[in-house]
This record gives structure tokens, C-alpha cells and sequence, in this order.
């Protein structure tokens, strides 16, 4: 199996498999193409929430802000799972949640590309369905061609909050389709309070949605276990007056 | 084949496709997730319009606008195919449509959901994967664990127009993305006509968009069956003023 | 193989997949749903770009503004390749791109379809699954039932740049999701040159988006080999004041 993830919108991710599919019969699965265009620390959390319910496959994945730049093609191997990426640290956060002990990282080489401006179709996706394809013969991935295994990569971490005892002190991951403001706090750090001060504001806490009225703000703990910031049935990013990366204070 | 339709947007379906995927092997076919959100009715409708085109199949439907409050989960069976969603009626009329007279309803129990906002991952999506499964083996829905057949669910009947010998009464059941406006008035009704009084407007009759000039409204027999109310090439919710919901009286 | 190309967006193309699945096992891949409405030029670029990278496959394609007129359904067999179109041009570009000089053109009747709004699932959909299937016997298309061959068809030919000593004159083929300006201008025409006039006003080439500062302009051969307008990480559309059907005169 492989998946693919990208902020190209459409067409483009077809051209990739059409690529993947001249050398591979893999199941092909979309994560998204619809990741905030060029937004590396979203596409990293998103991974990191989604990555670990599939079965082991070959995750691709290109945001790649540096297309055409000399940054290195990267495959990530953890555990039973590989993720081939730009080496800008957008699979890092998914790949340790994948396997965190295990992570090996090799370079791939992609100095013939076609285009400077889609490798997403010219190297990413001919090495996806090549690390894909060494299923089949049990060879390692350092055994492809243009592959090698490197010992410097770029990482990137999600921030972490700040967690005192009366305050966290955060900020604004990203927010969903549906408005909901996904904060970095963790959510047991809410867990019994039934209400909290949200940059100043009274915020009630709920467990659900459906815990205030139709319209109204709440605090919950999202389905990826950090607070969230929603409002039921409408959008919490226009209620809270909250974007990816803003600050965010919350009072105890 | 297990088919796949929420007003998730994107990338919330990548979690359900993974939790799947670690269950089953069963082909998987986006029906949409740009269902318009938490709108129980217009998901209705498009599931009855779509699903009884598709060969037997588990139906996964997540448009929720209860998701975490006590409503149940449930799997509908209906002639070869089963339906699993939550208990709002949102997957009733497709039902009908696939097997009107042979619905058995049963519960799902999800009482140890992993988060209280995303049902979609944690118990529809792992649902549909064990109503799948069991095809492998002959085993009936209901012997299923975590399901048991009910006499009591939530039934969702989209609104019946009222016919009279000059008038049609009906309402806007949806908007689809070209604005065309997809009303509950049977095509038949103004077959015959050439044209027909649209709250208190003369619209012209035609069997295609292209029967009047670019830009001009009418009223044809969309391929649902309904009356719809269309610009050739243009937005027909804009032209007459229409959106979900709202009434249309058809003068014959 | 089947790929699935409209102009539909959500949630019609299910449809056409439902049809499809009654019929034929084939892998289904979605090339896009989101084409610019009704614009059939653009689609015939998008298809052209894009379907040459994938293995021998039917190709779906439904970019239809005449739909329900007497406008015919066609069958275009492309070396290895079939694609299954409305006969207004849209597969032609694409079709001589995967196979110049060996292509024959069917007519497929479709006087009985179900609705005259939606060929898609009722013309067209049936008949790429039963092209598909002949592969499974060997069976020419010709040999189908309800396709004939047809000496008449409707072309496209997408326009020709006017190449000059000092200035290349030519038009915006399509804009992408990122904001892009892809023009008929081949690429090798600025090759070397490191700033042109691009209407008027000069404009630096580079290799990549990121050979100028982010939000700065540049002018680049794009992924399709074409000159491109681009912004680094913005949208050239907006910068350029240029949409598809534009004309560009690239000064030297």
C-alpha cells in the first residue's frame, strides 16, 4: 500500500500515480492534497494523527515549500513502515509516532529529474513505488539504487506548551475544515474543569459538541487528545478570533 | 466493497481508511465527504440518489451532527447491502431505495469510543470493517459482537410535495455544486409543459440545459428525476433566489 | 484500469463509479473532479499533461456543456489507451500525446440514456466499463455492442504560439489551484535568458520558485515544459493580472 499526501490540490496528484502505477500494483490510498498549501508544521501534524491508523505501507508525502532548491529527497524507514519525503522534516513527527526507536534515514538521489518544479511526480513518486516494490523481494531499502543512508537530516518538532499550574500557555496548531481551532495543549490538562479562560475569555469545557447550545463556544479535548477550541455546529476559528499559530493562554 | 461518505472534508477520512485497512482487505470507493456539514437531509438525498447504483457494498455514512451525545450508532440492513451510520435516519431513504422491503436495523454498542468527537474513526469505521468481514464467513450482521438487532431507530422521510391540478408545492430538498436547485417536485409533473409559473415567474420548460441560451434559466427533469431549476451554464441557485429548504410553488 | 476525469466535483462522480463497479472489477483512479466548469480547453490541457504518465488505461472523461444535445458520445483508441468522451474535442490533445499516429475514432449510441442531464453515469460510464471489459476477451472495440466507427469527430487543437526572433506571443492555457499562469509558450524559448518582458514589464527567469525571494515574480518552464508566471510561495494569477484565454507577449 501506498499513500499519498501532498497540498497540491488538483490535478497534479494524478500525475504521480500514474507514475507510481507504470512500475507498481499498489494499492494507492489518499491521506490528502488538500494540506495548507506550502505549510510544513501542518502537514506534520496531520500526519502525525493519521499516519498511525493505517497498516504498514509507503507513506508520500511532498510539501515542499523548496522545490528545485538543493534540499535532499529523503525515505524515513520506521519500523514497518517507510515515508519518502522532501527533507524538510514534514513526516519526523509522523514517523516517531509510527516507530520511534527505529527511524533510519536515506537520501535519494534525484539530480536527473525532469522538471524543477514537480518532483512530487519526478522523484517522489518513482521512489515510492521503488521502496514499494522491495516488499516484494525482501531487499533493503539502502539496497536501492539512489538510495543511501545518511546520518544528517532536517528535523522538525511541534512546538510544546507550557504547562504551569494555574495557565497553559500554547499556541494554535491548526485548524480544521470545520473551523475547529486544534491547540498543542494536551487535553488531560483540562480534564475535570468546567470552564477555562481562553485568552482572557470564559470558555465552558465540554465533552462534546453537543455540550453547549447550538452556536455556542466550548473547550474540548479533540479527537487527537489536544484542546480544541470549537464552537458547536459553527466555526471556532471565527469565534475565538484564532489562526494556525497564534498564541494561545489558557487559565485554570 | 466498502463505500465511504461524510461531510468530513479532507483529512479526517484518511483516519477511518486506516482503521479500515488494519481490518480488511474490502475495496474502498468515496462516495463524497464534501456533504454539506451536519446537514442530515441533503446527505439523505444523495445517498438515495447514488447507492442503488453501486453493487452490493457496506455503506459507511458519517454526517453527525449528535456525534459524543447518547444517539446510537447502527447498521441497517437492506436486501445485499448494509448501511452504517449513525442513529439520525440519515441512511433510511437510501435503505428503501436499496431494498424497501427488507430493512432489519441493529445497534452498534460504542460505549468504549477512544475520543467523543470523532465516532467516524473510533466506532463507525471499525464497524463497517467487521460488517464487511463477516461476508468472508456467512455470518449474519446480527451475530456480530458489539451489535444487536433493535426494533426502535430514528427514521428520516425527506419532505412529499403536494400535487394539486395546477399547482405543485414543494421545497428545495439541495443545492449541488453547479447551484443547479434540486427540488422534491417529480419530474413527471411538468412533463408536457413548456413552461411553467416558478413562484410567480414564467420559466421555460427544457429536456437539457442547452434547450435555452447560455445564461438563461429553466426548468428540466434533473437525473434524479425531480424537478430542478437550472441556468445553462450558470448558477441556477443565484437565477431564482433558492437554497436548500426554502419553498417552490410550481404554477402548471 | 478505468481513470475518472470531470468537471463534476462532489459527490456525481460516485455515480459514475457505482455504474462502473455493477460492470467491471477494473481499479478505478481519479484524474480530477474539479476541472474548470464547462471549459473544455482546459480540461484538453490537463488531460494531455497528465494521462500520457499512466499505464495503458480507459480514461473516463466528462467535460460536457452540450450534454443532452445530439452532440455525440465517442470512443477514441489511442495505441494501447481508450478514452471515453463527449465528441466535443476534449480527449484529442491527450489521445495524440499517448499515440500519435494510431488513433481510431468510435461513435457510441446513447439515444435511450436514462436522464438527458447525466451522461456521465448513464452514456458514459457504461461505456468505458464495457471497454474496459473487452480486454478481459480480446474483443476489439469495434466489435461492441452499440459502438461503431466513425470517420467525422469533433477536434481540438489547443493554440499555437507565435515564435518570433525577439518576442514569443501567446496565451494563458489554464491557471492551476496554486495561483500558476501556465502559458502556450514552450519553455525552451526562454532558456538562457535571465530576465524577459513579460507585457510590458520585466520580469526575472529562474530555474525554480525559489531562485527569487517568496512573494517576488518570476517566469519559469513549468512541470508541463510551458513558460510559467509565477509567484515564490503566491499566486502568479493575482501578480500578473492574468486568467486563462489571456494573451502574453514575452518580449526578449
Amino acid at each position: 500500500m501506498i499513500t499519498l499526501a501532498s497540498d497540491f490540490g488538483s490535478p497534479y496528484p494524478a500525475a504521480m500515480k500514474g507514475v507510481i502505477l507504470q512500475q507498481s500494483d499498489a494499492r494507492l490510498v489518499d491521506v490528502s492534497h488538500e494540506f495548507p498549501r506550502q505549510d510544513v508544521r501542518a502537514a506534520a501534524f496531520w500526519l502525525r494523527e493519521i499516519l498511525p491508523y493505517f497498516p504498514p505501507a509507503v507513506h508520500l508525502v511532498v510539501v515542499d515549500p523548496g522545490v528545485g532548491t538543493d534540499r535532499a529527497a529523503v525515505v524515513v524507514e520506521a519500523g514497518e513502515h517507510a515515508l519518502v519525503a522532501p527533507d524538510n522534516g514534514v513526516v519526523l513527527s509522523a514517523a516517531r509516532a509510527l516507530a520511534d526507536d527505529e527511524l533510519t534515514v536515506y537520501e535519494i538521489e534525484d539530480s536527473d529529474a525532469e522538471s524543477s518544479t514537480f518532483h512530487g511526480r519526478d522523484v517522489f513518486a518513482p521512489a515510492a513505488a521503488a521502496v514499494h516494490e522491495r516488499w516484494q523481494t525482501d531487499e533493503p531499502i539502502g539496497a536501492l539504487d539512489r538510495v543511501s543512508r545518511v546520518d544528517e537530516h532536517v528535523d522538525l518538532r511541534l512546538p510544546e506548551p507550557d504547562i504551569r499550574d494555574d495557565e497553559l500557555v500554547g499556541e494554535v496548531l491548526v485548524v480544521d475544515g470545520f473551523g475547529n481551532v486544534i491547540t498543542n495543549v494536551p487535553g488531560y490538562a483540562i480534564e475535570g474543569f468546567e470552564q477555562v479562560e481562553v485568552n482572557g475569555q470564559t470558555v465552558p469545557v465540554g465533552d462534546t459538541f453537543a455540550s453547549v447550545p447550538v452556536g455556542q463556544w466550548l473547550a474540548t479535548v479533540g479527537s487527537h487528545g489536544n484542546v480544541e477550541l470549537d464552537v458547536n455546529q459553527g466555526r471556532g476559528d471565527e469565534a475565538f478570533g484564532l489562526r494556525a499559530g497564534d498564541d494561545v493562554r489558557i487559565g485554570l
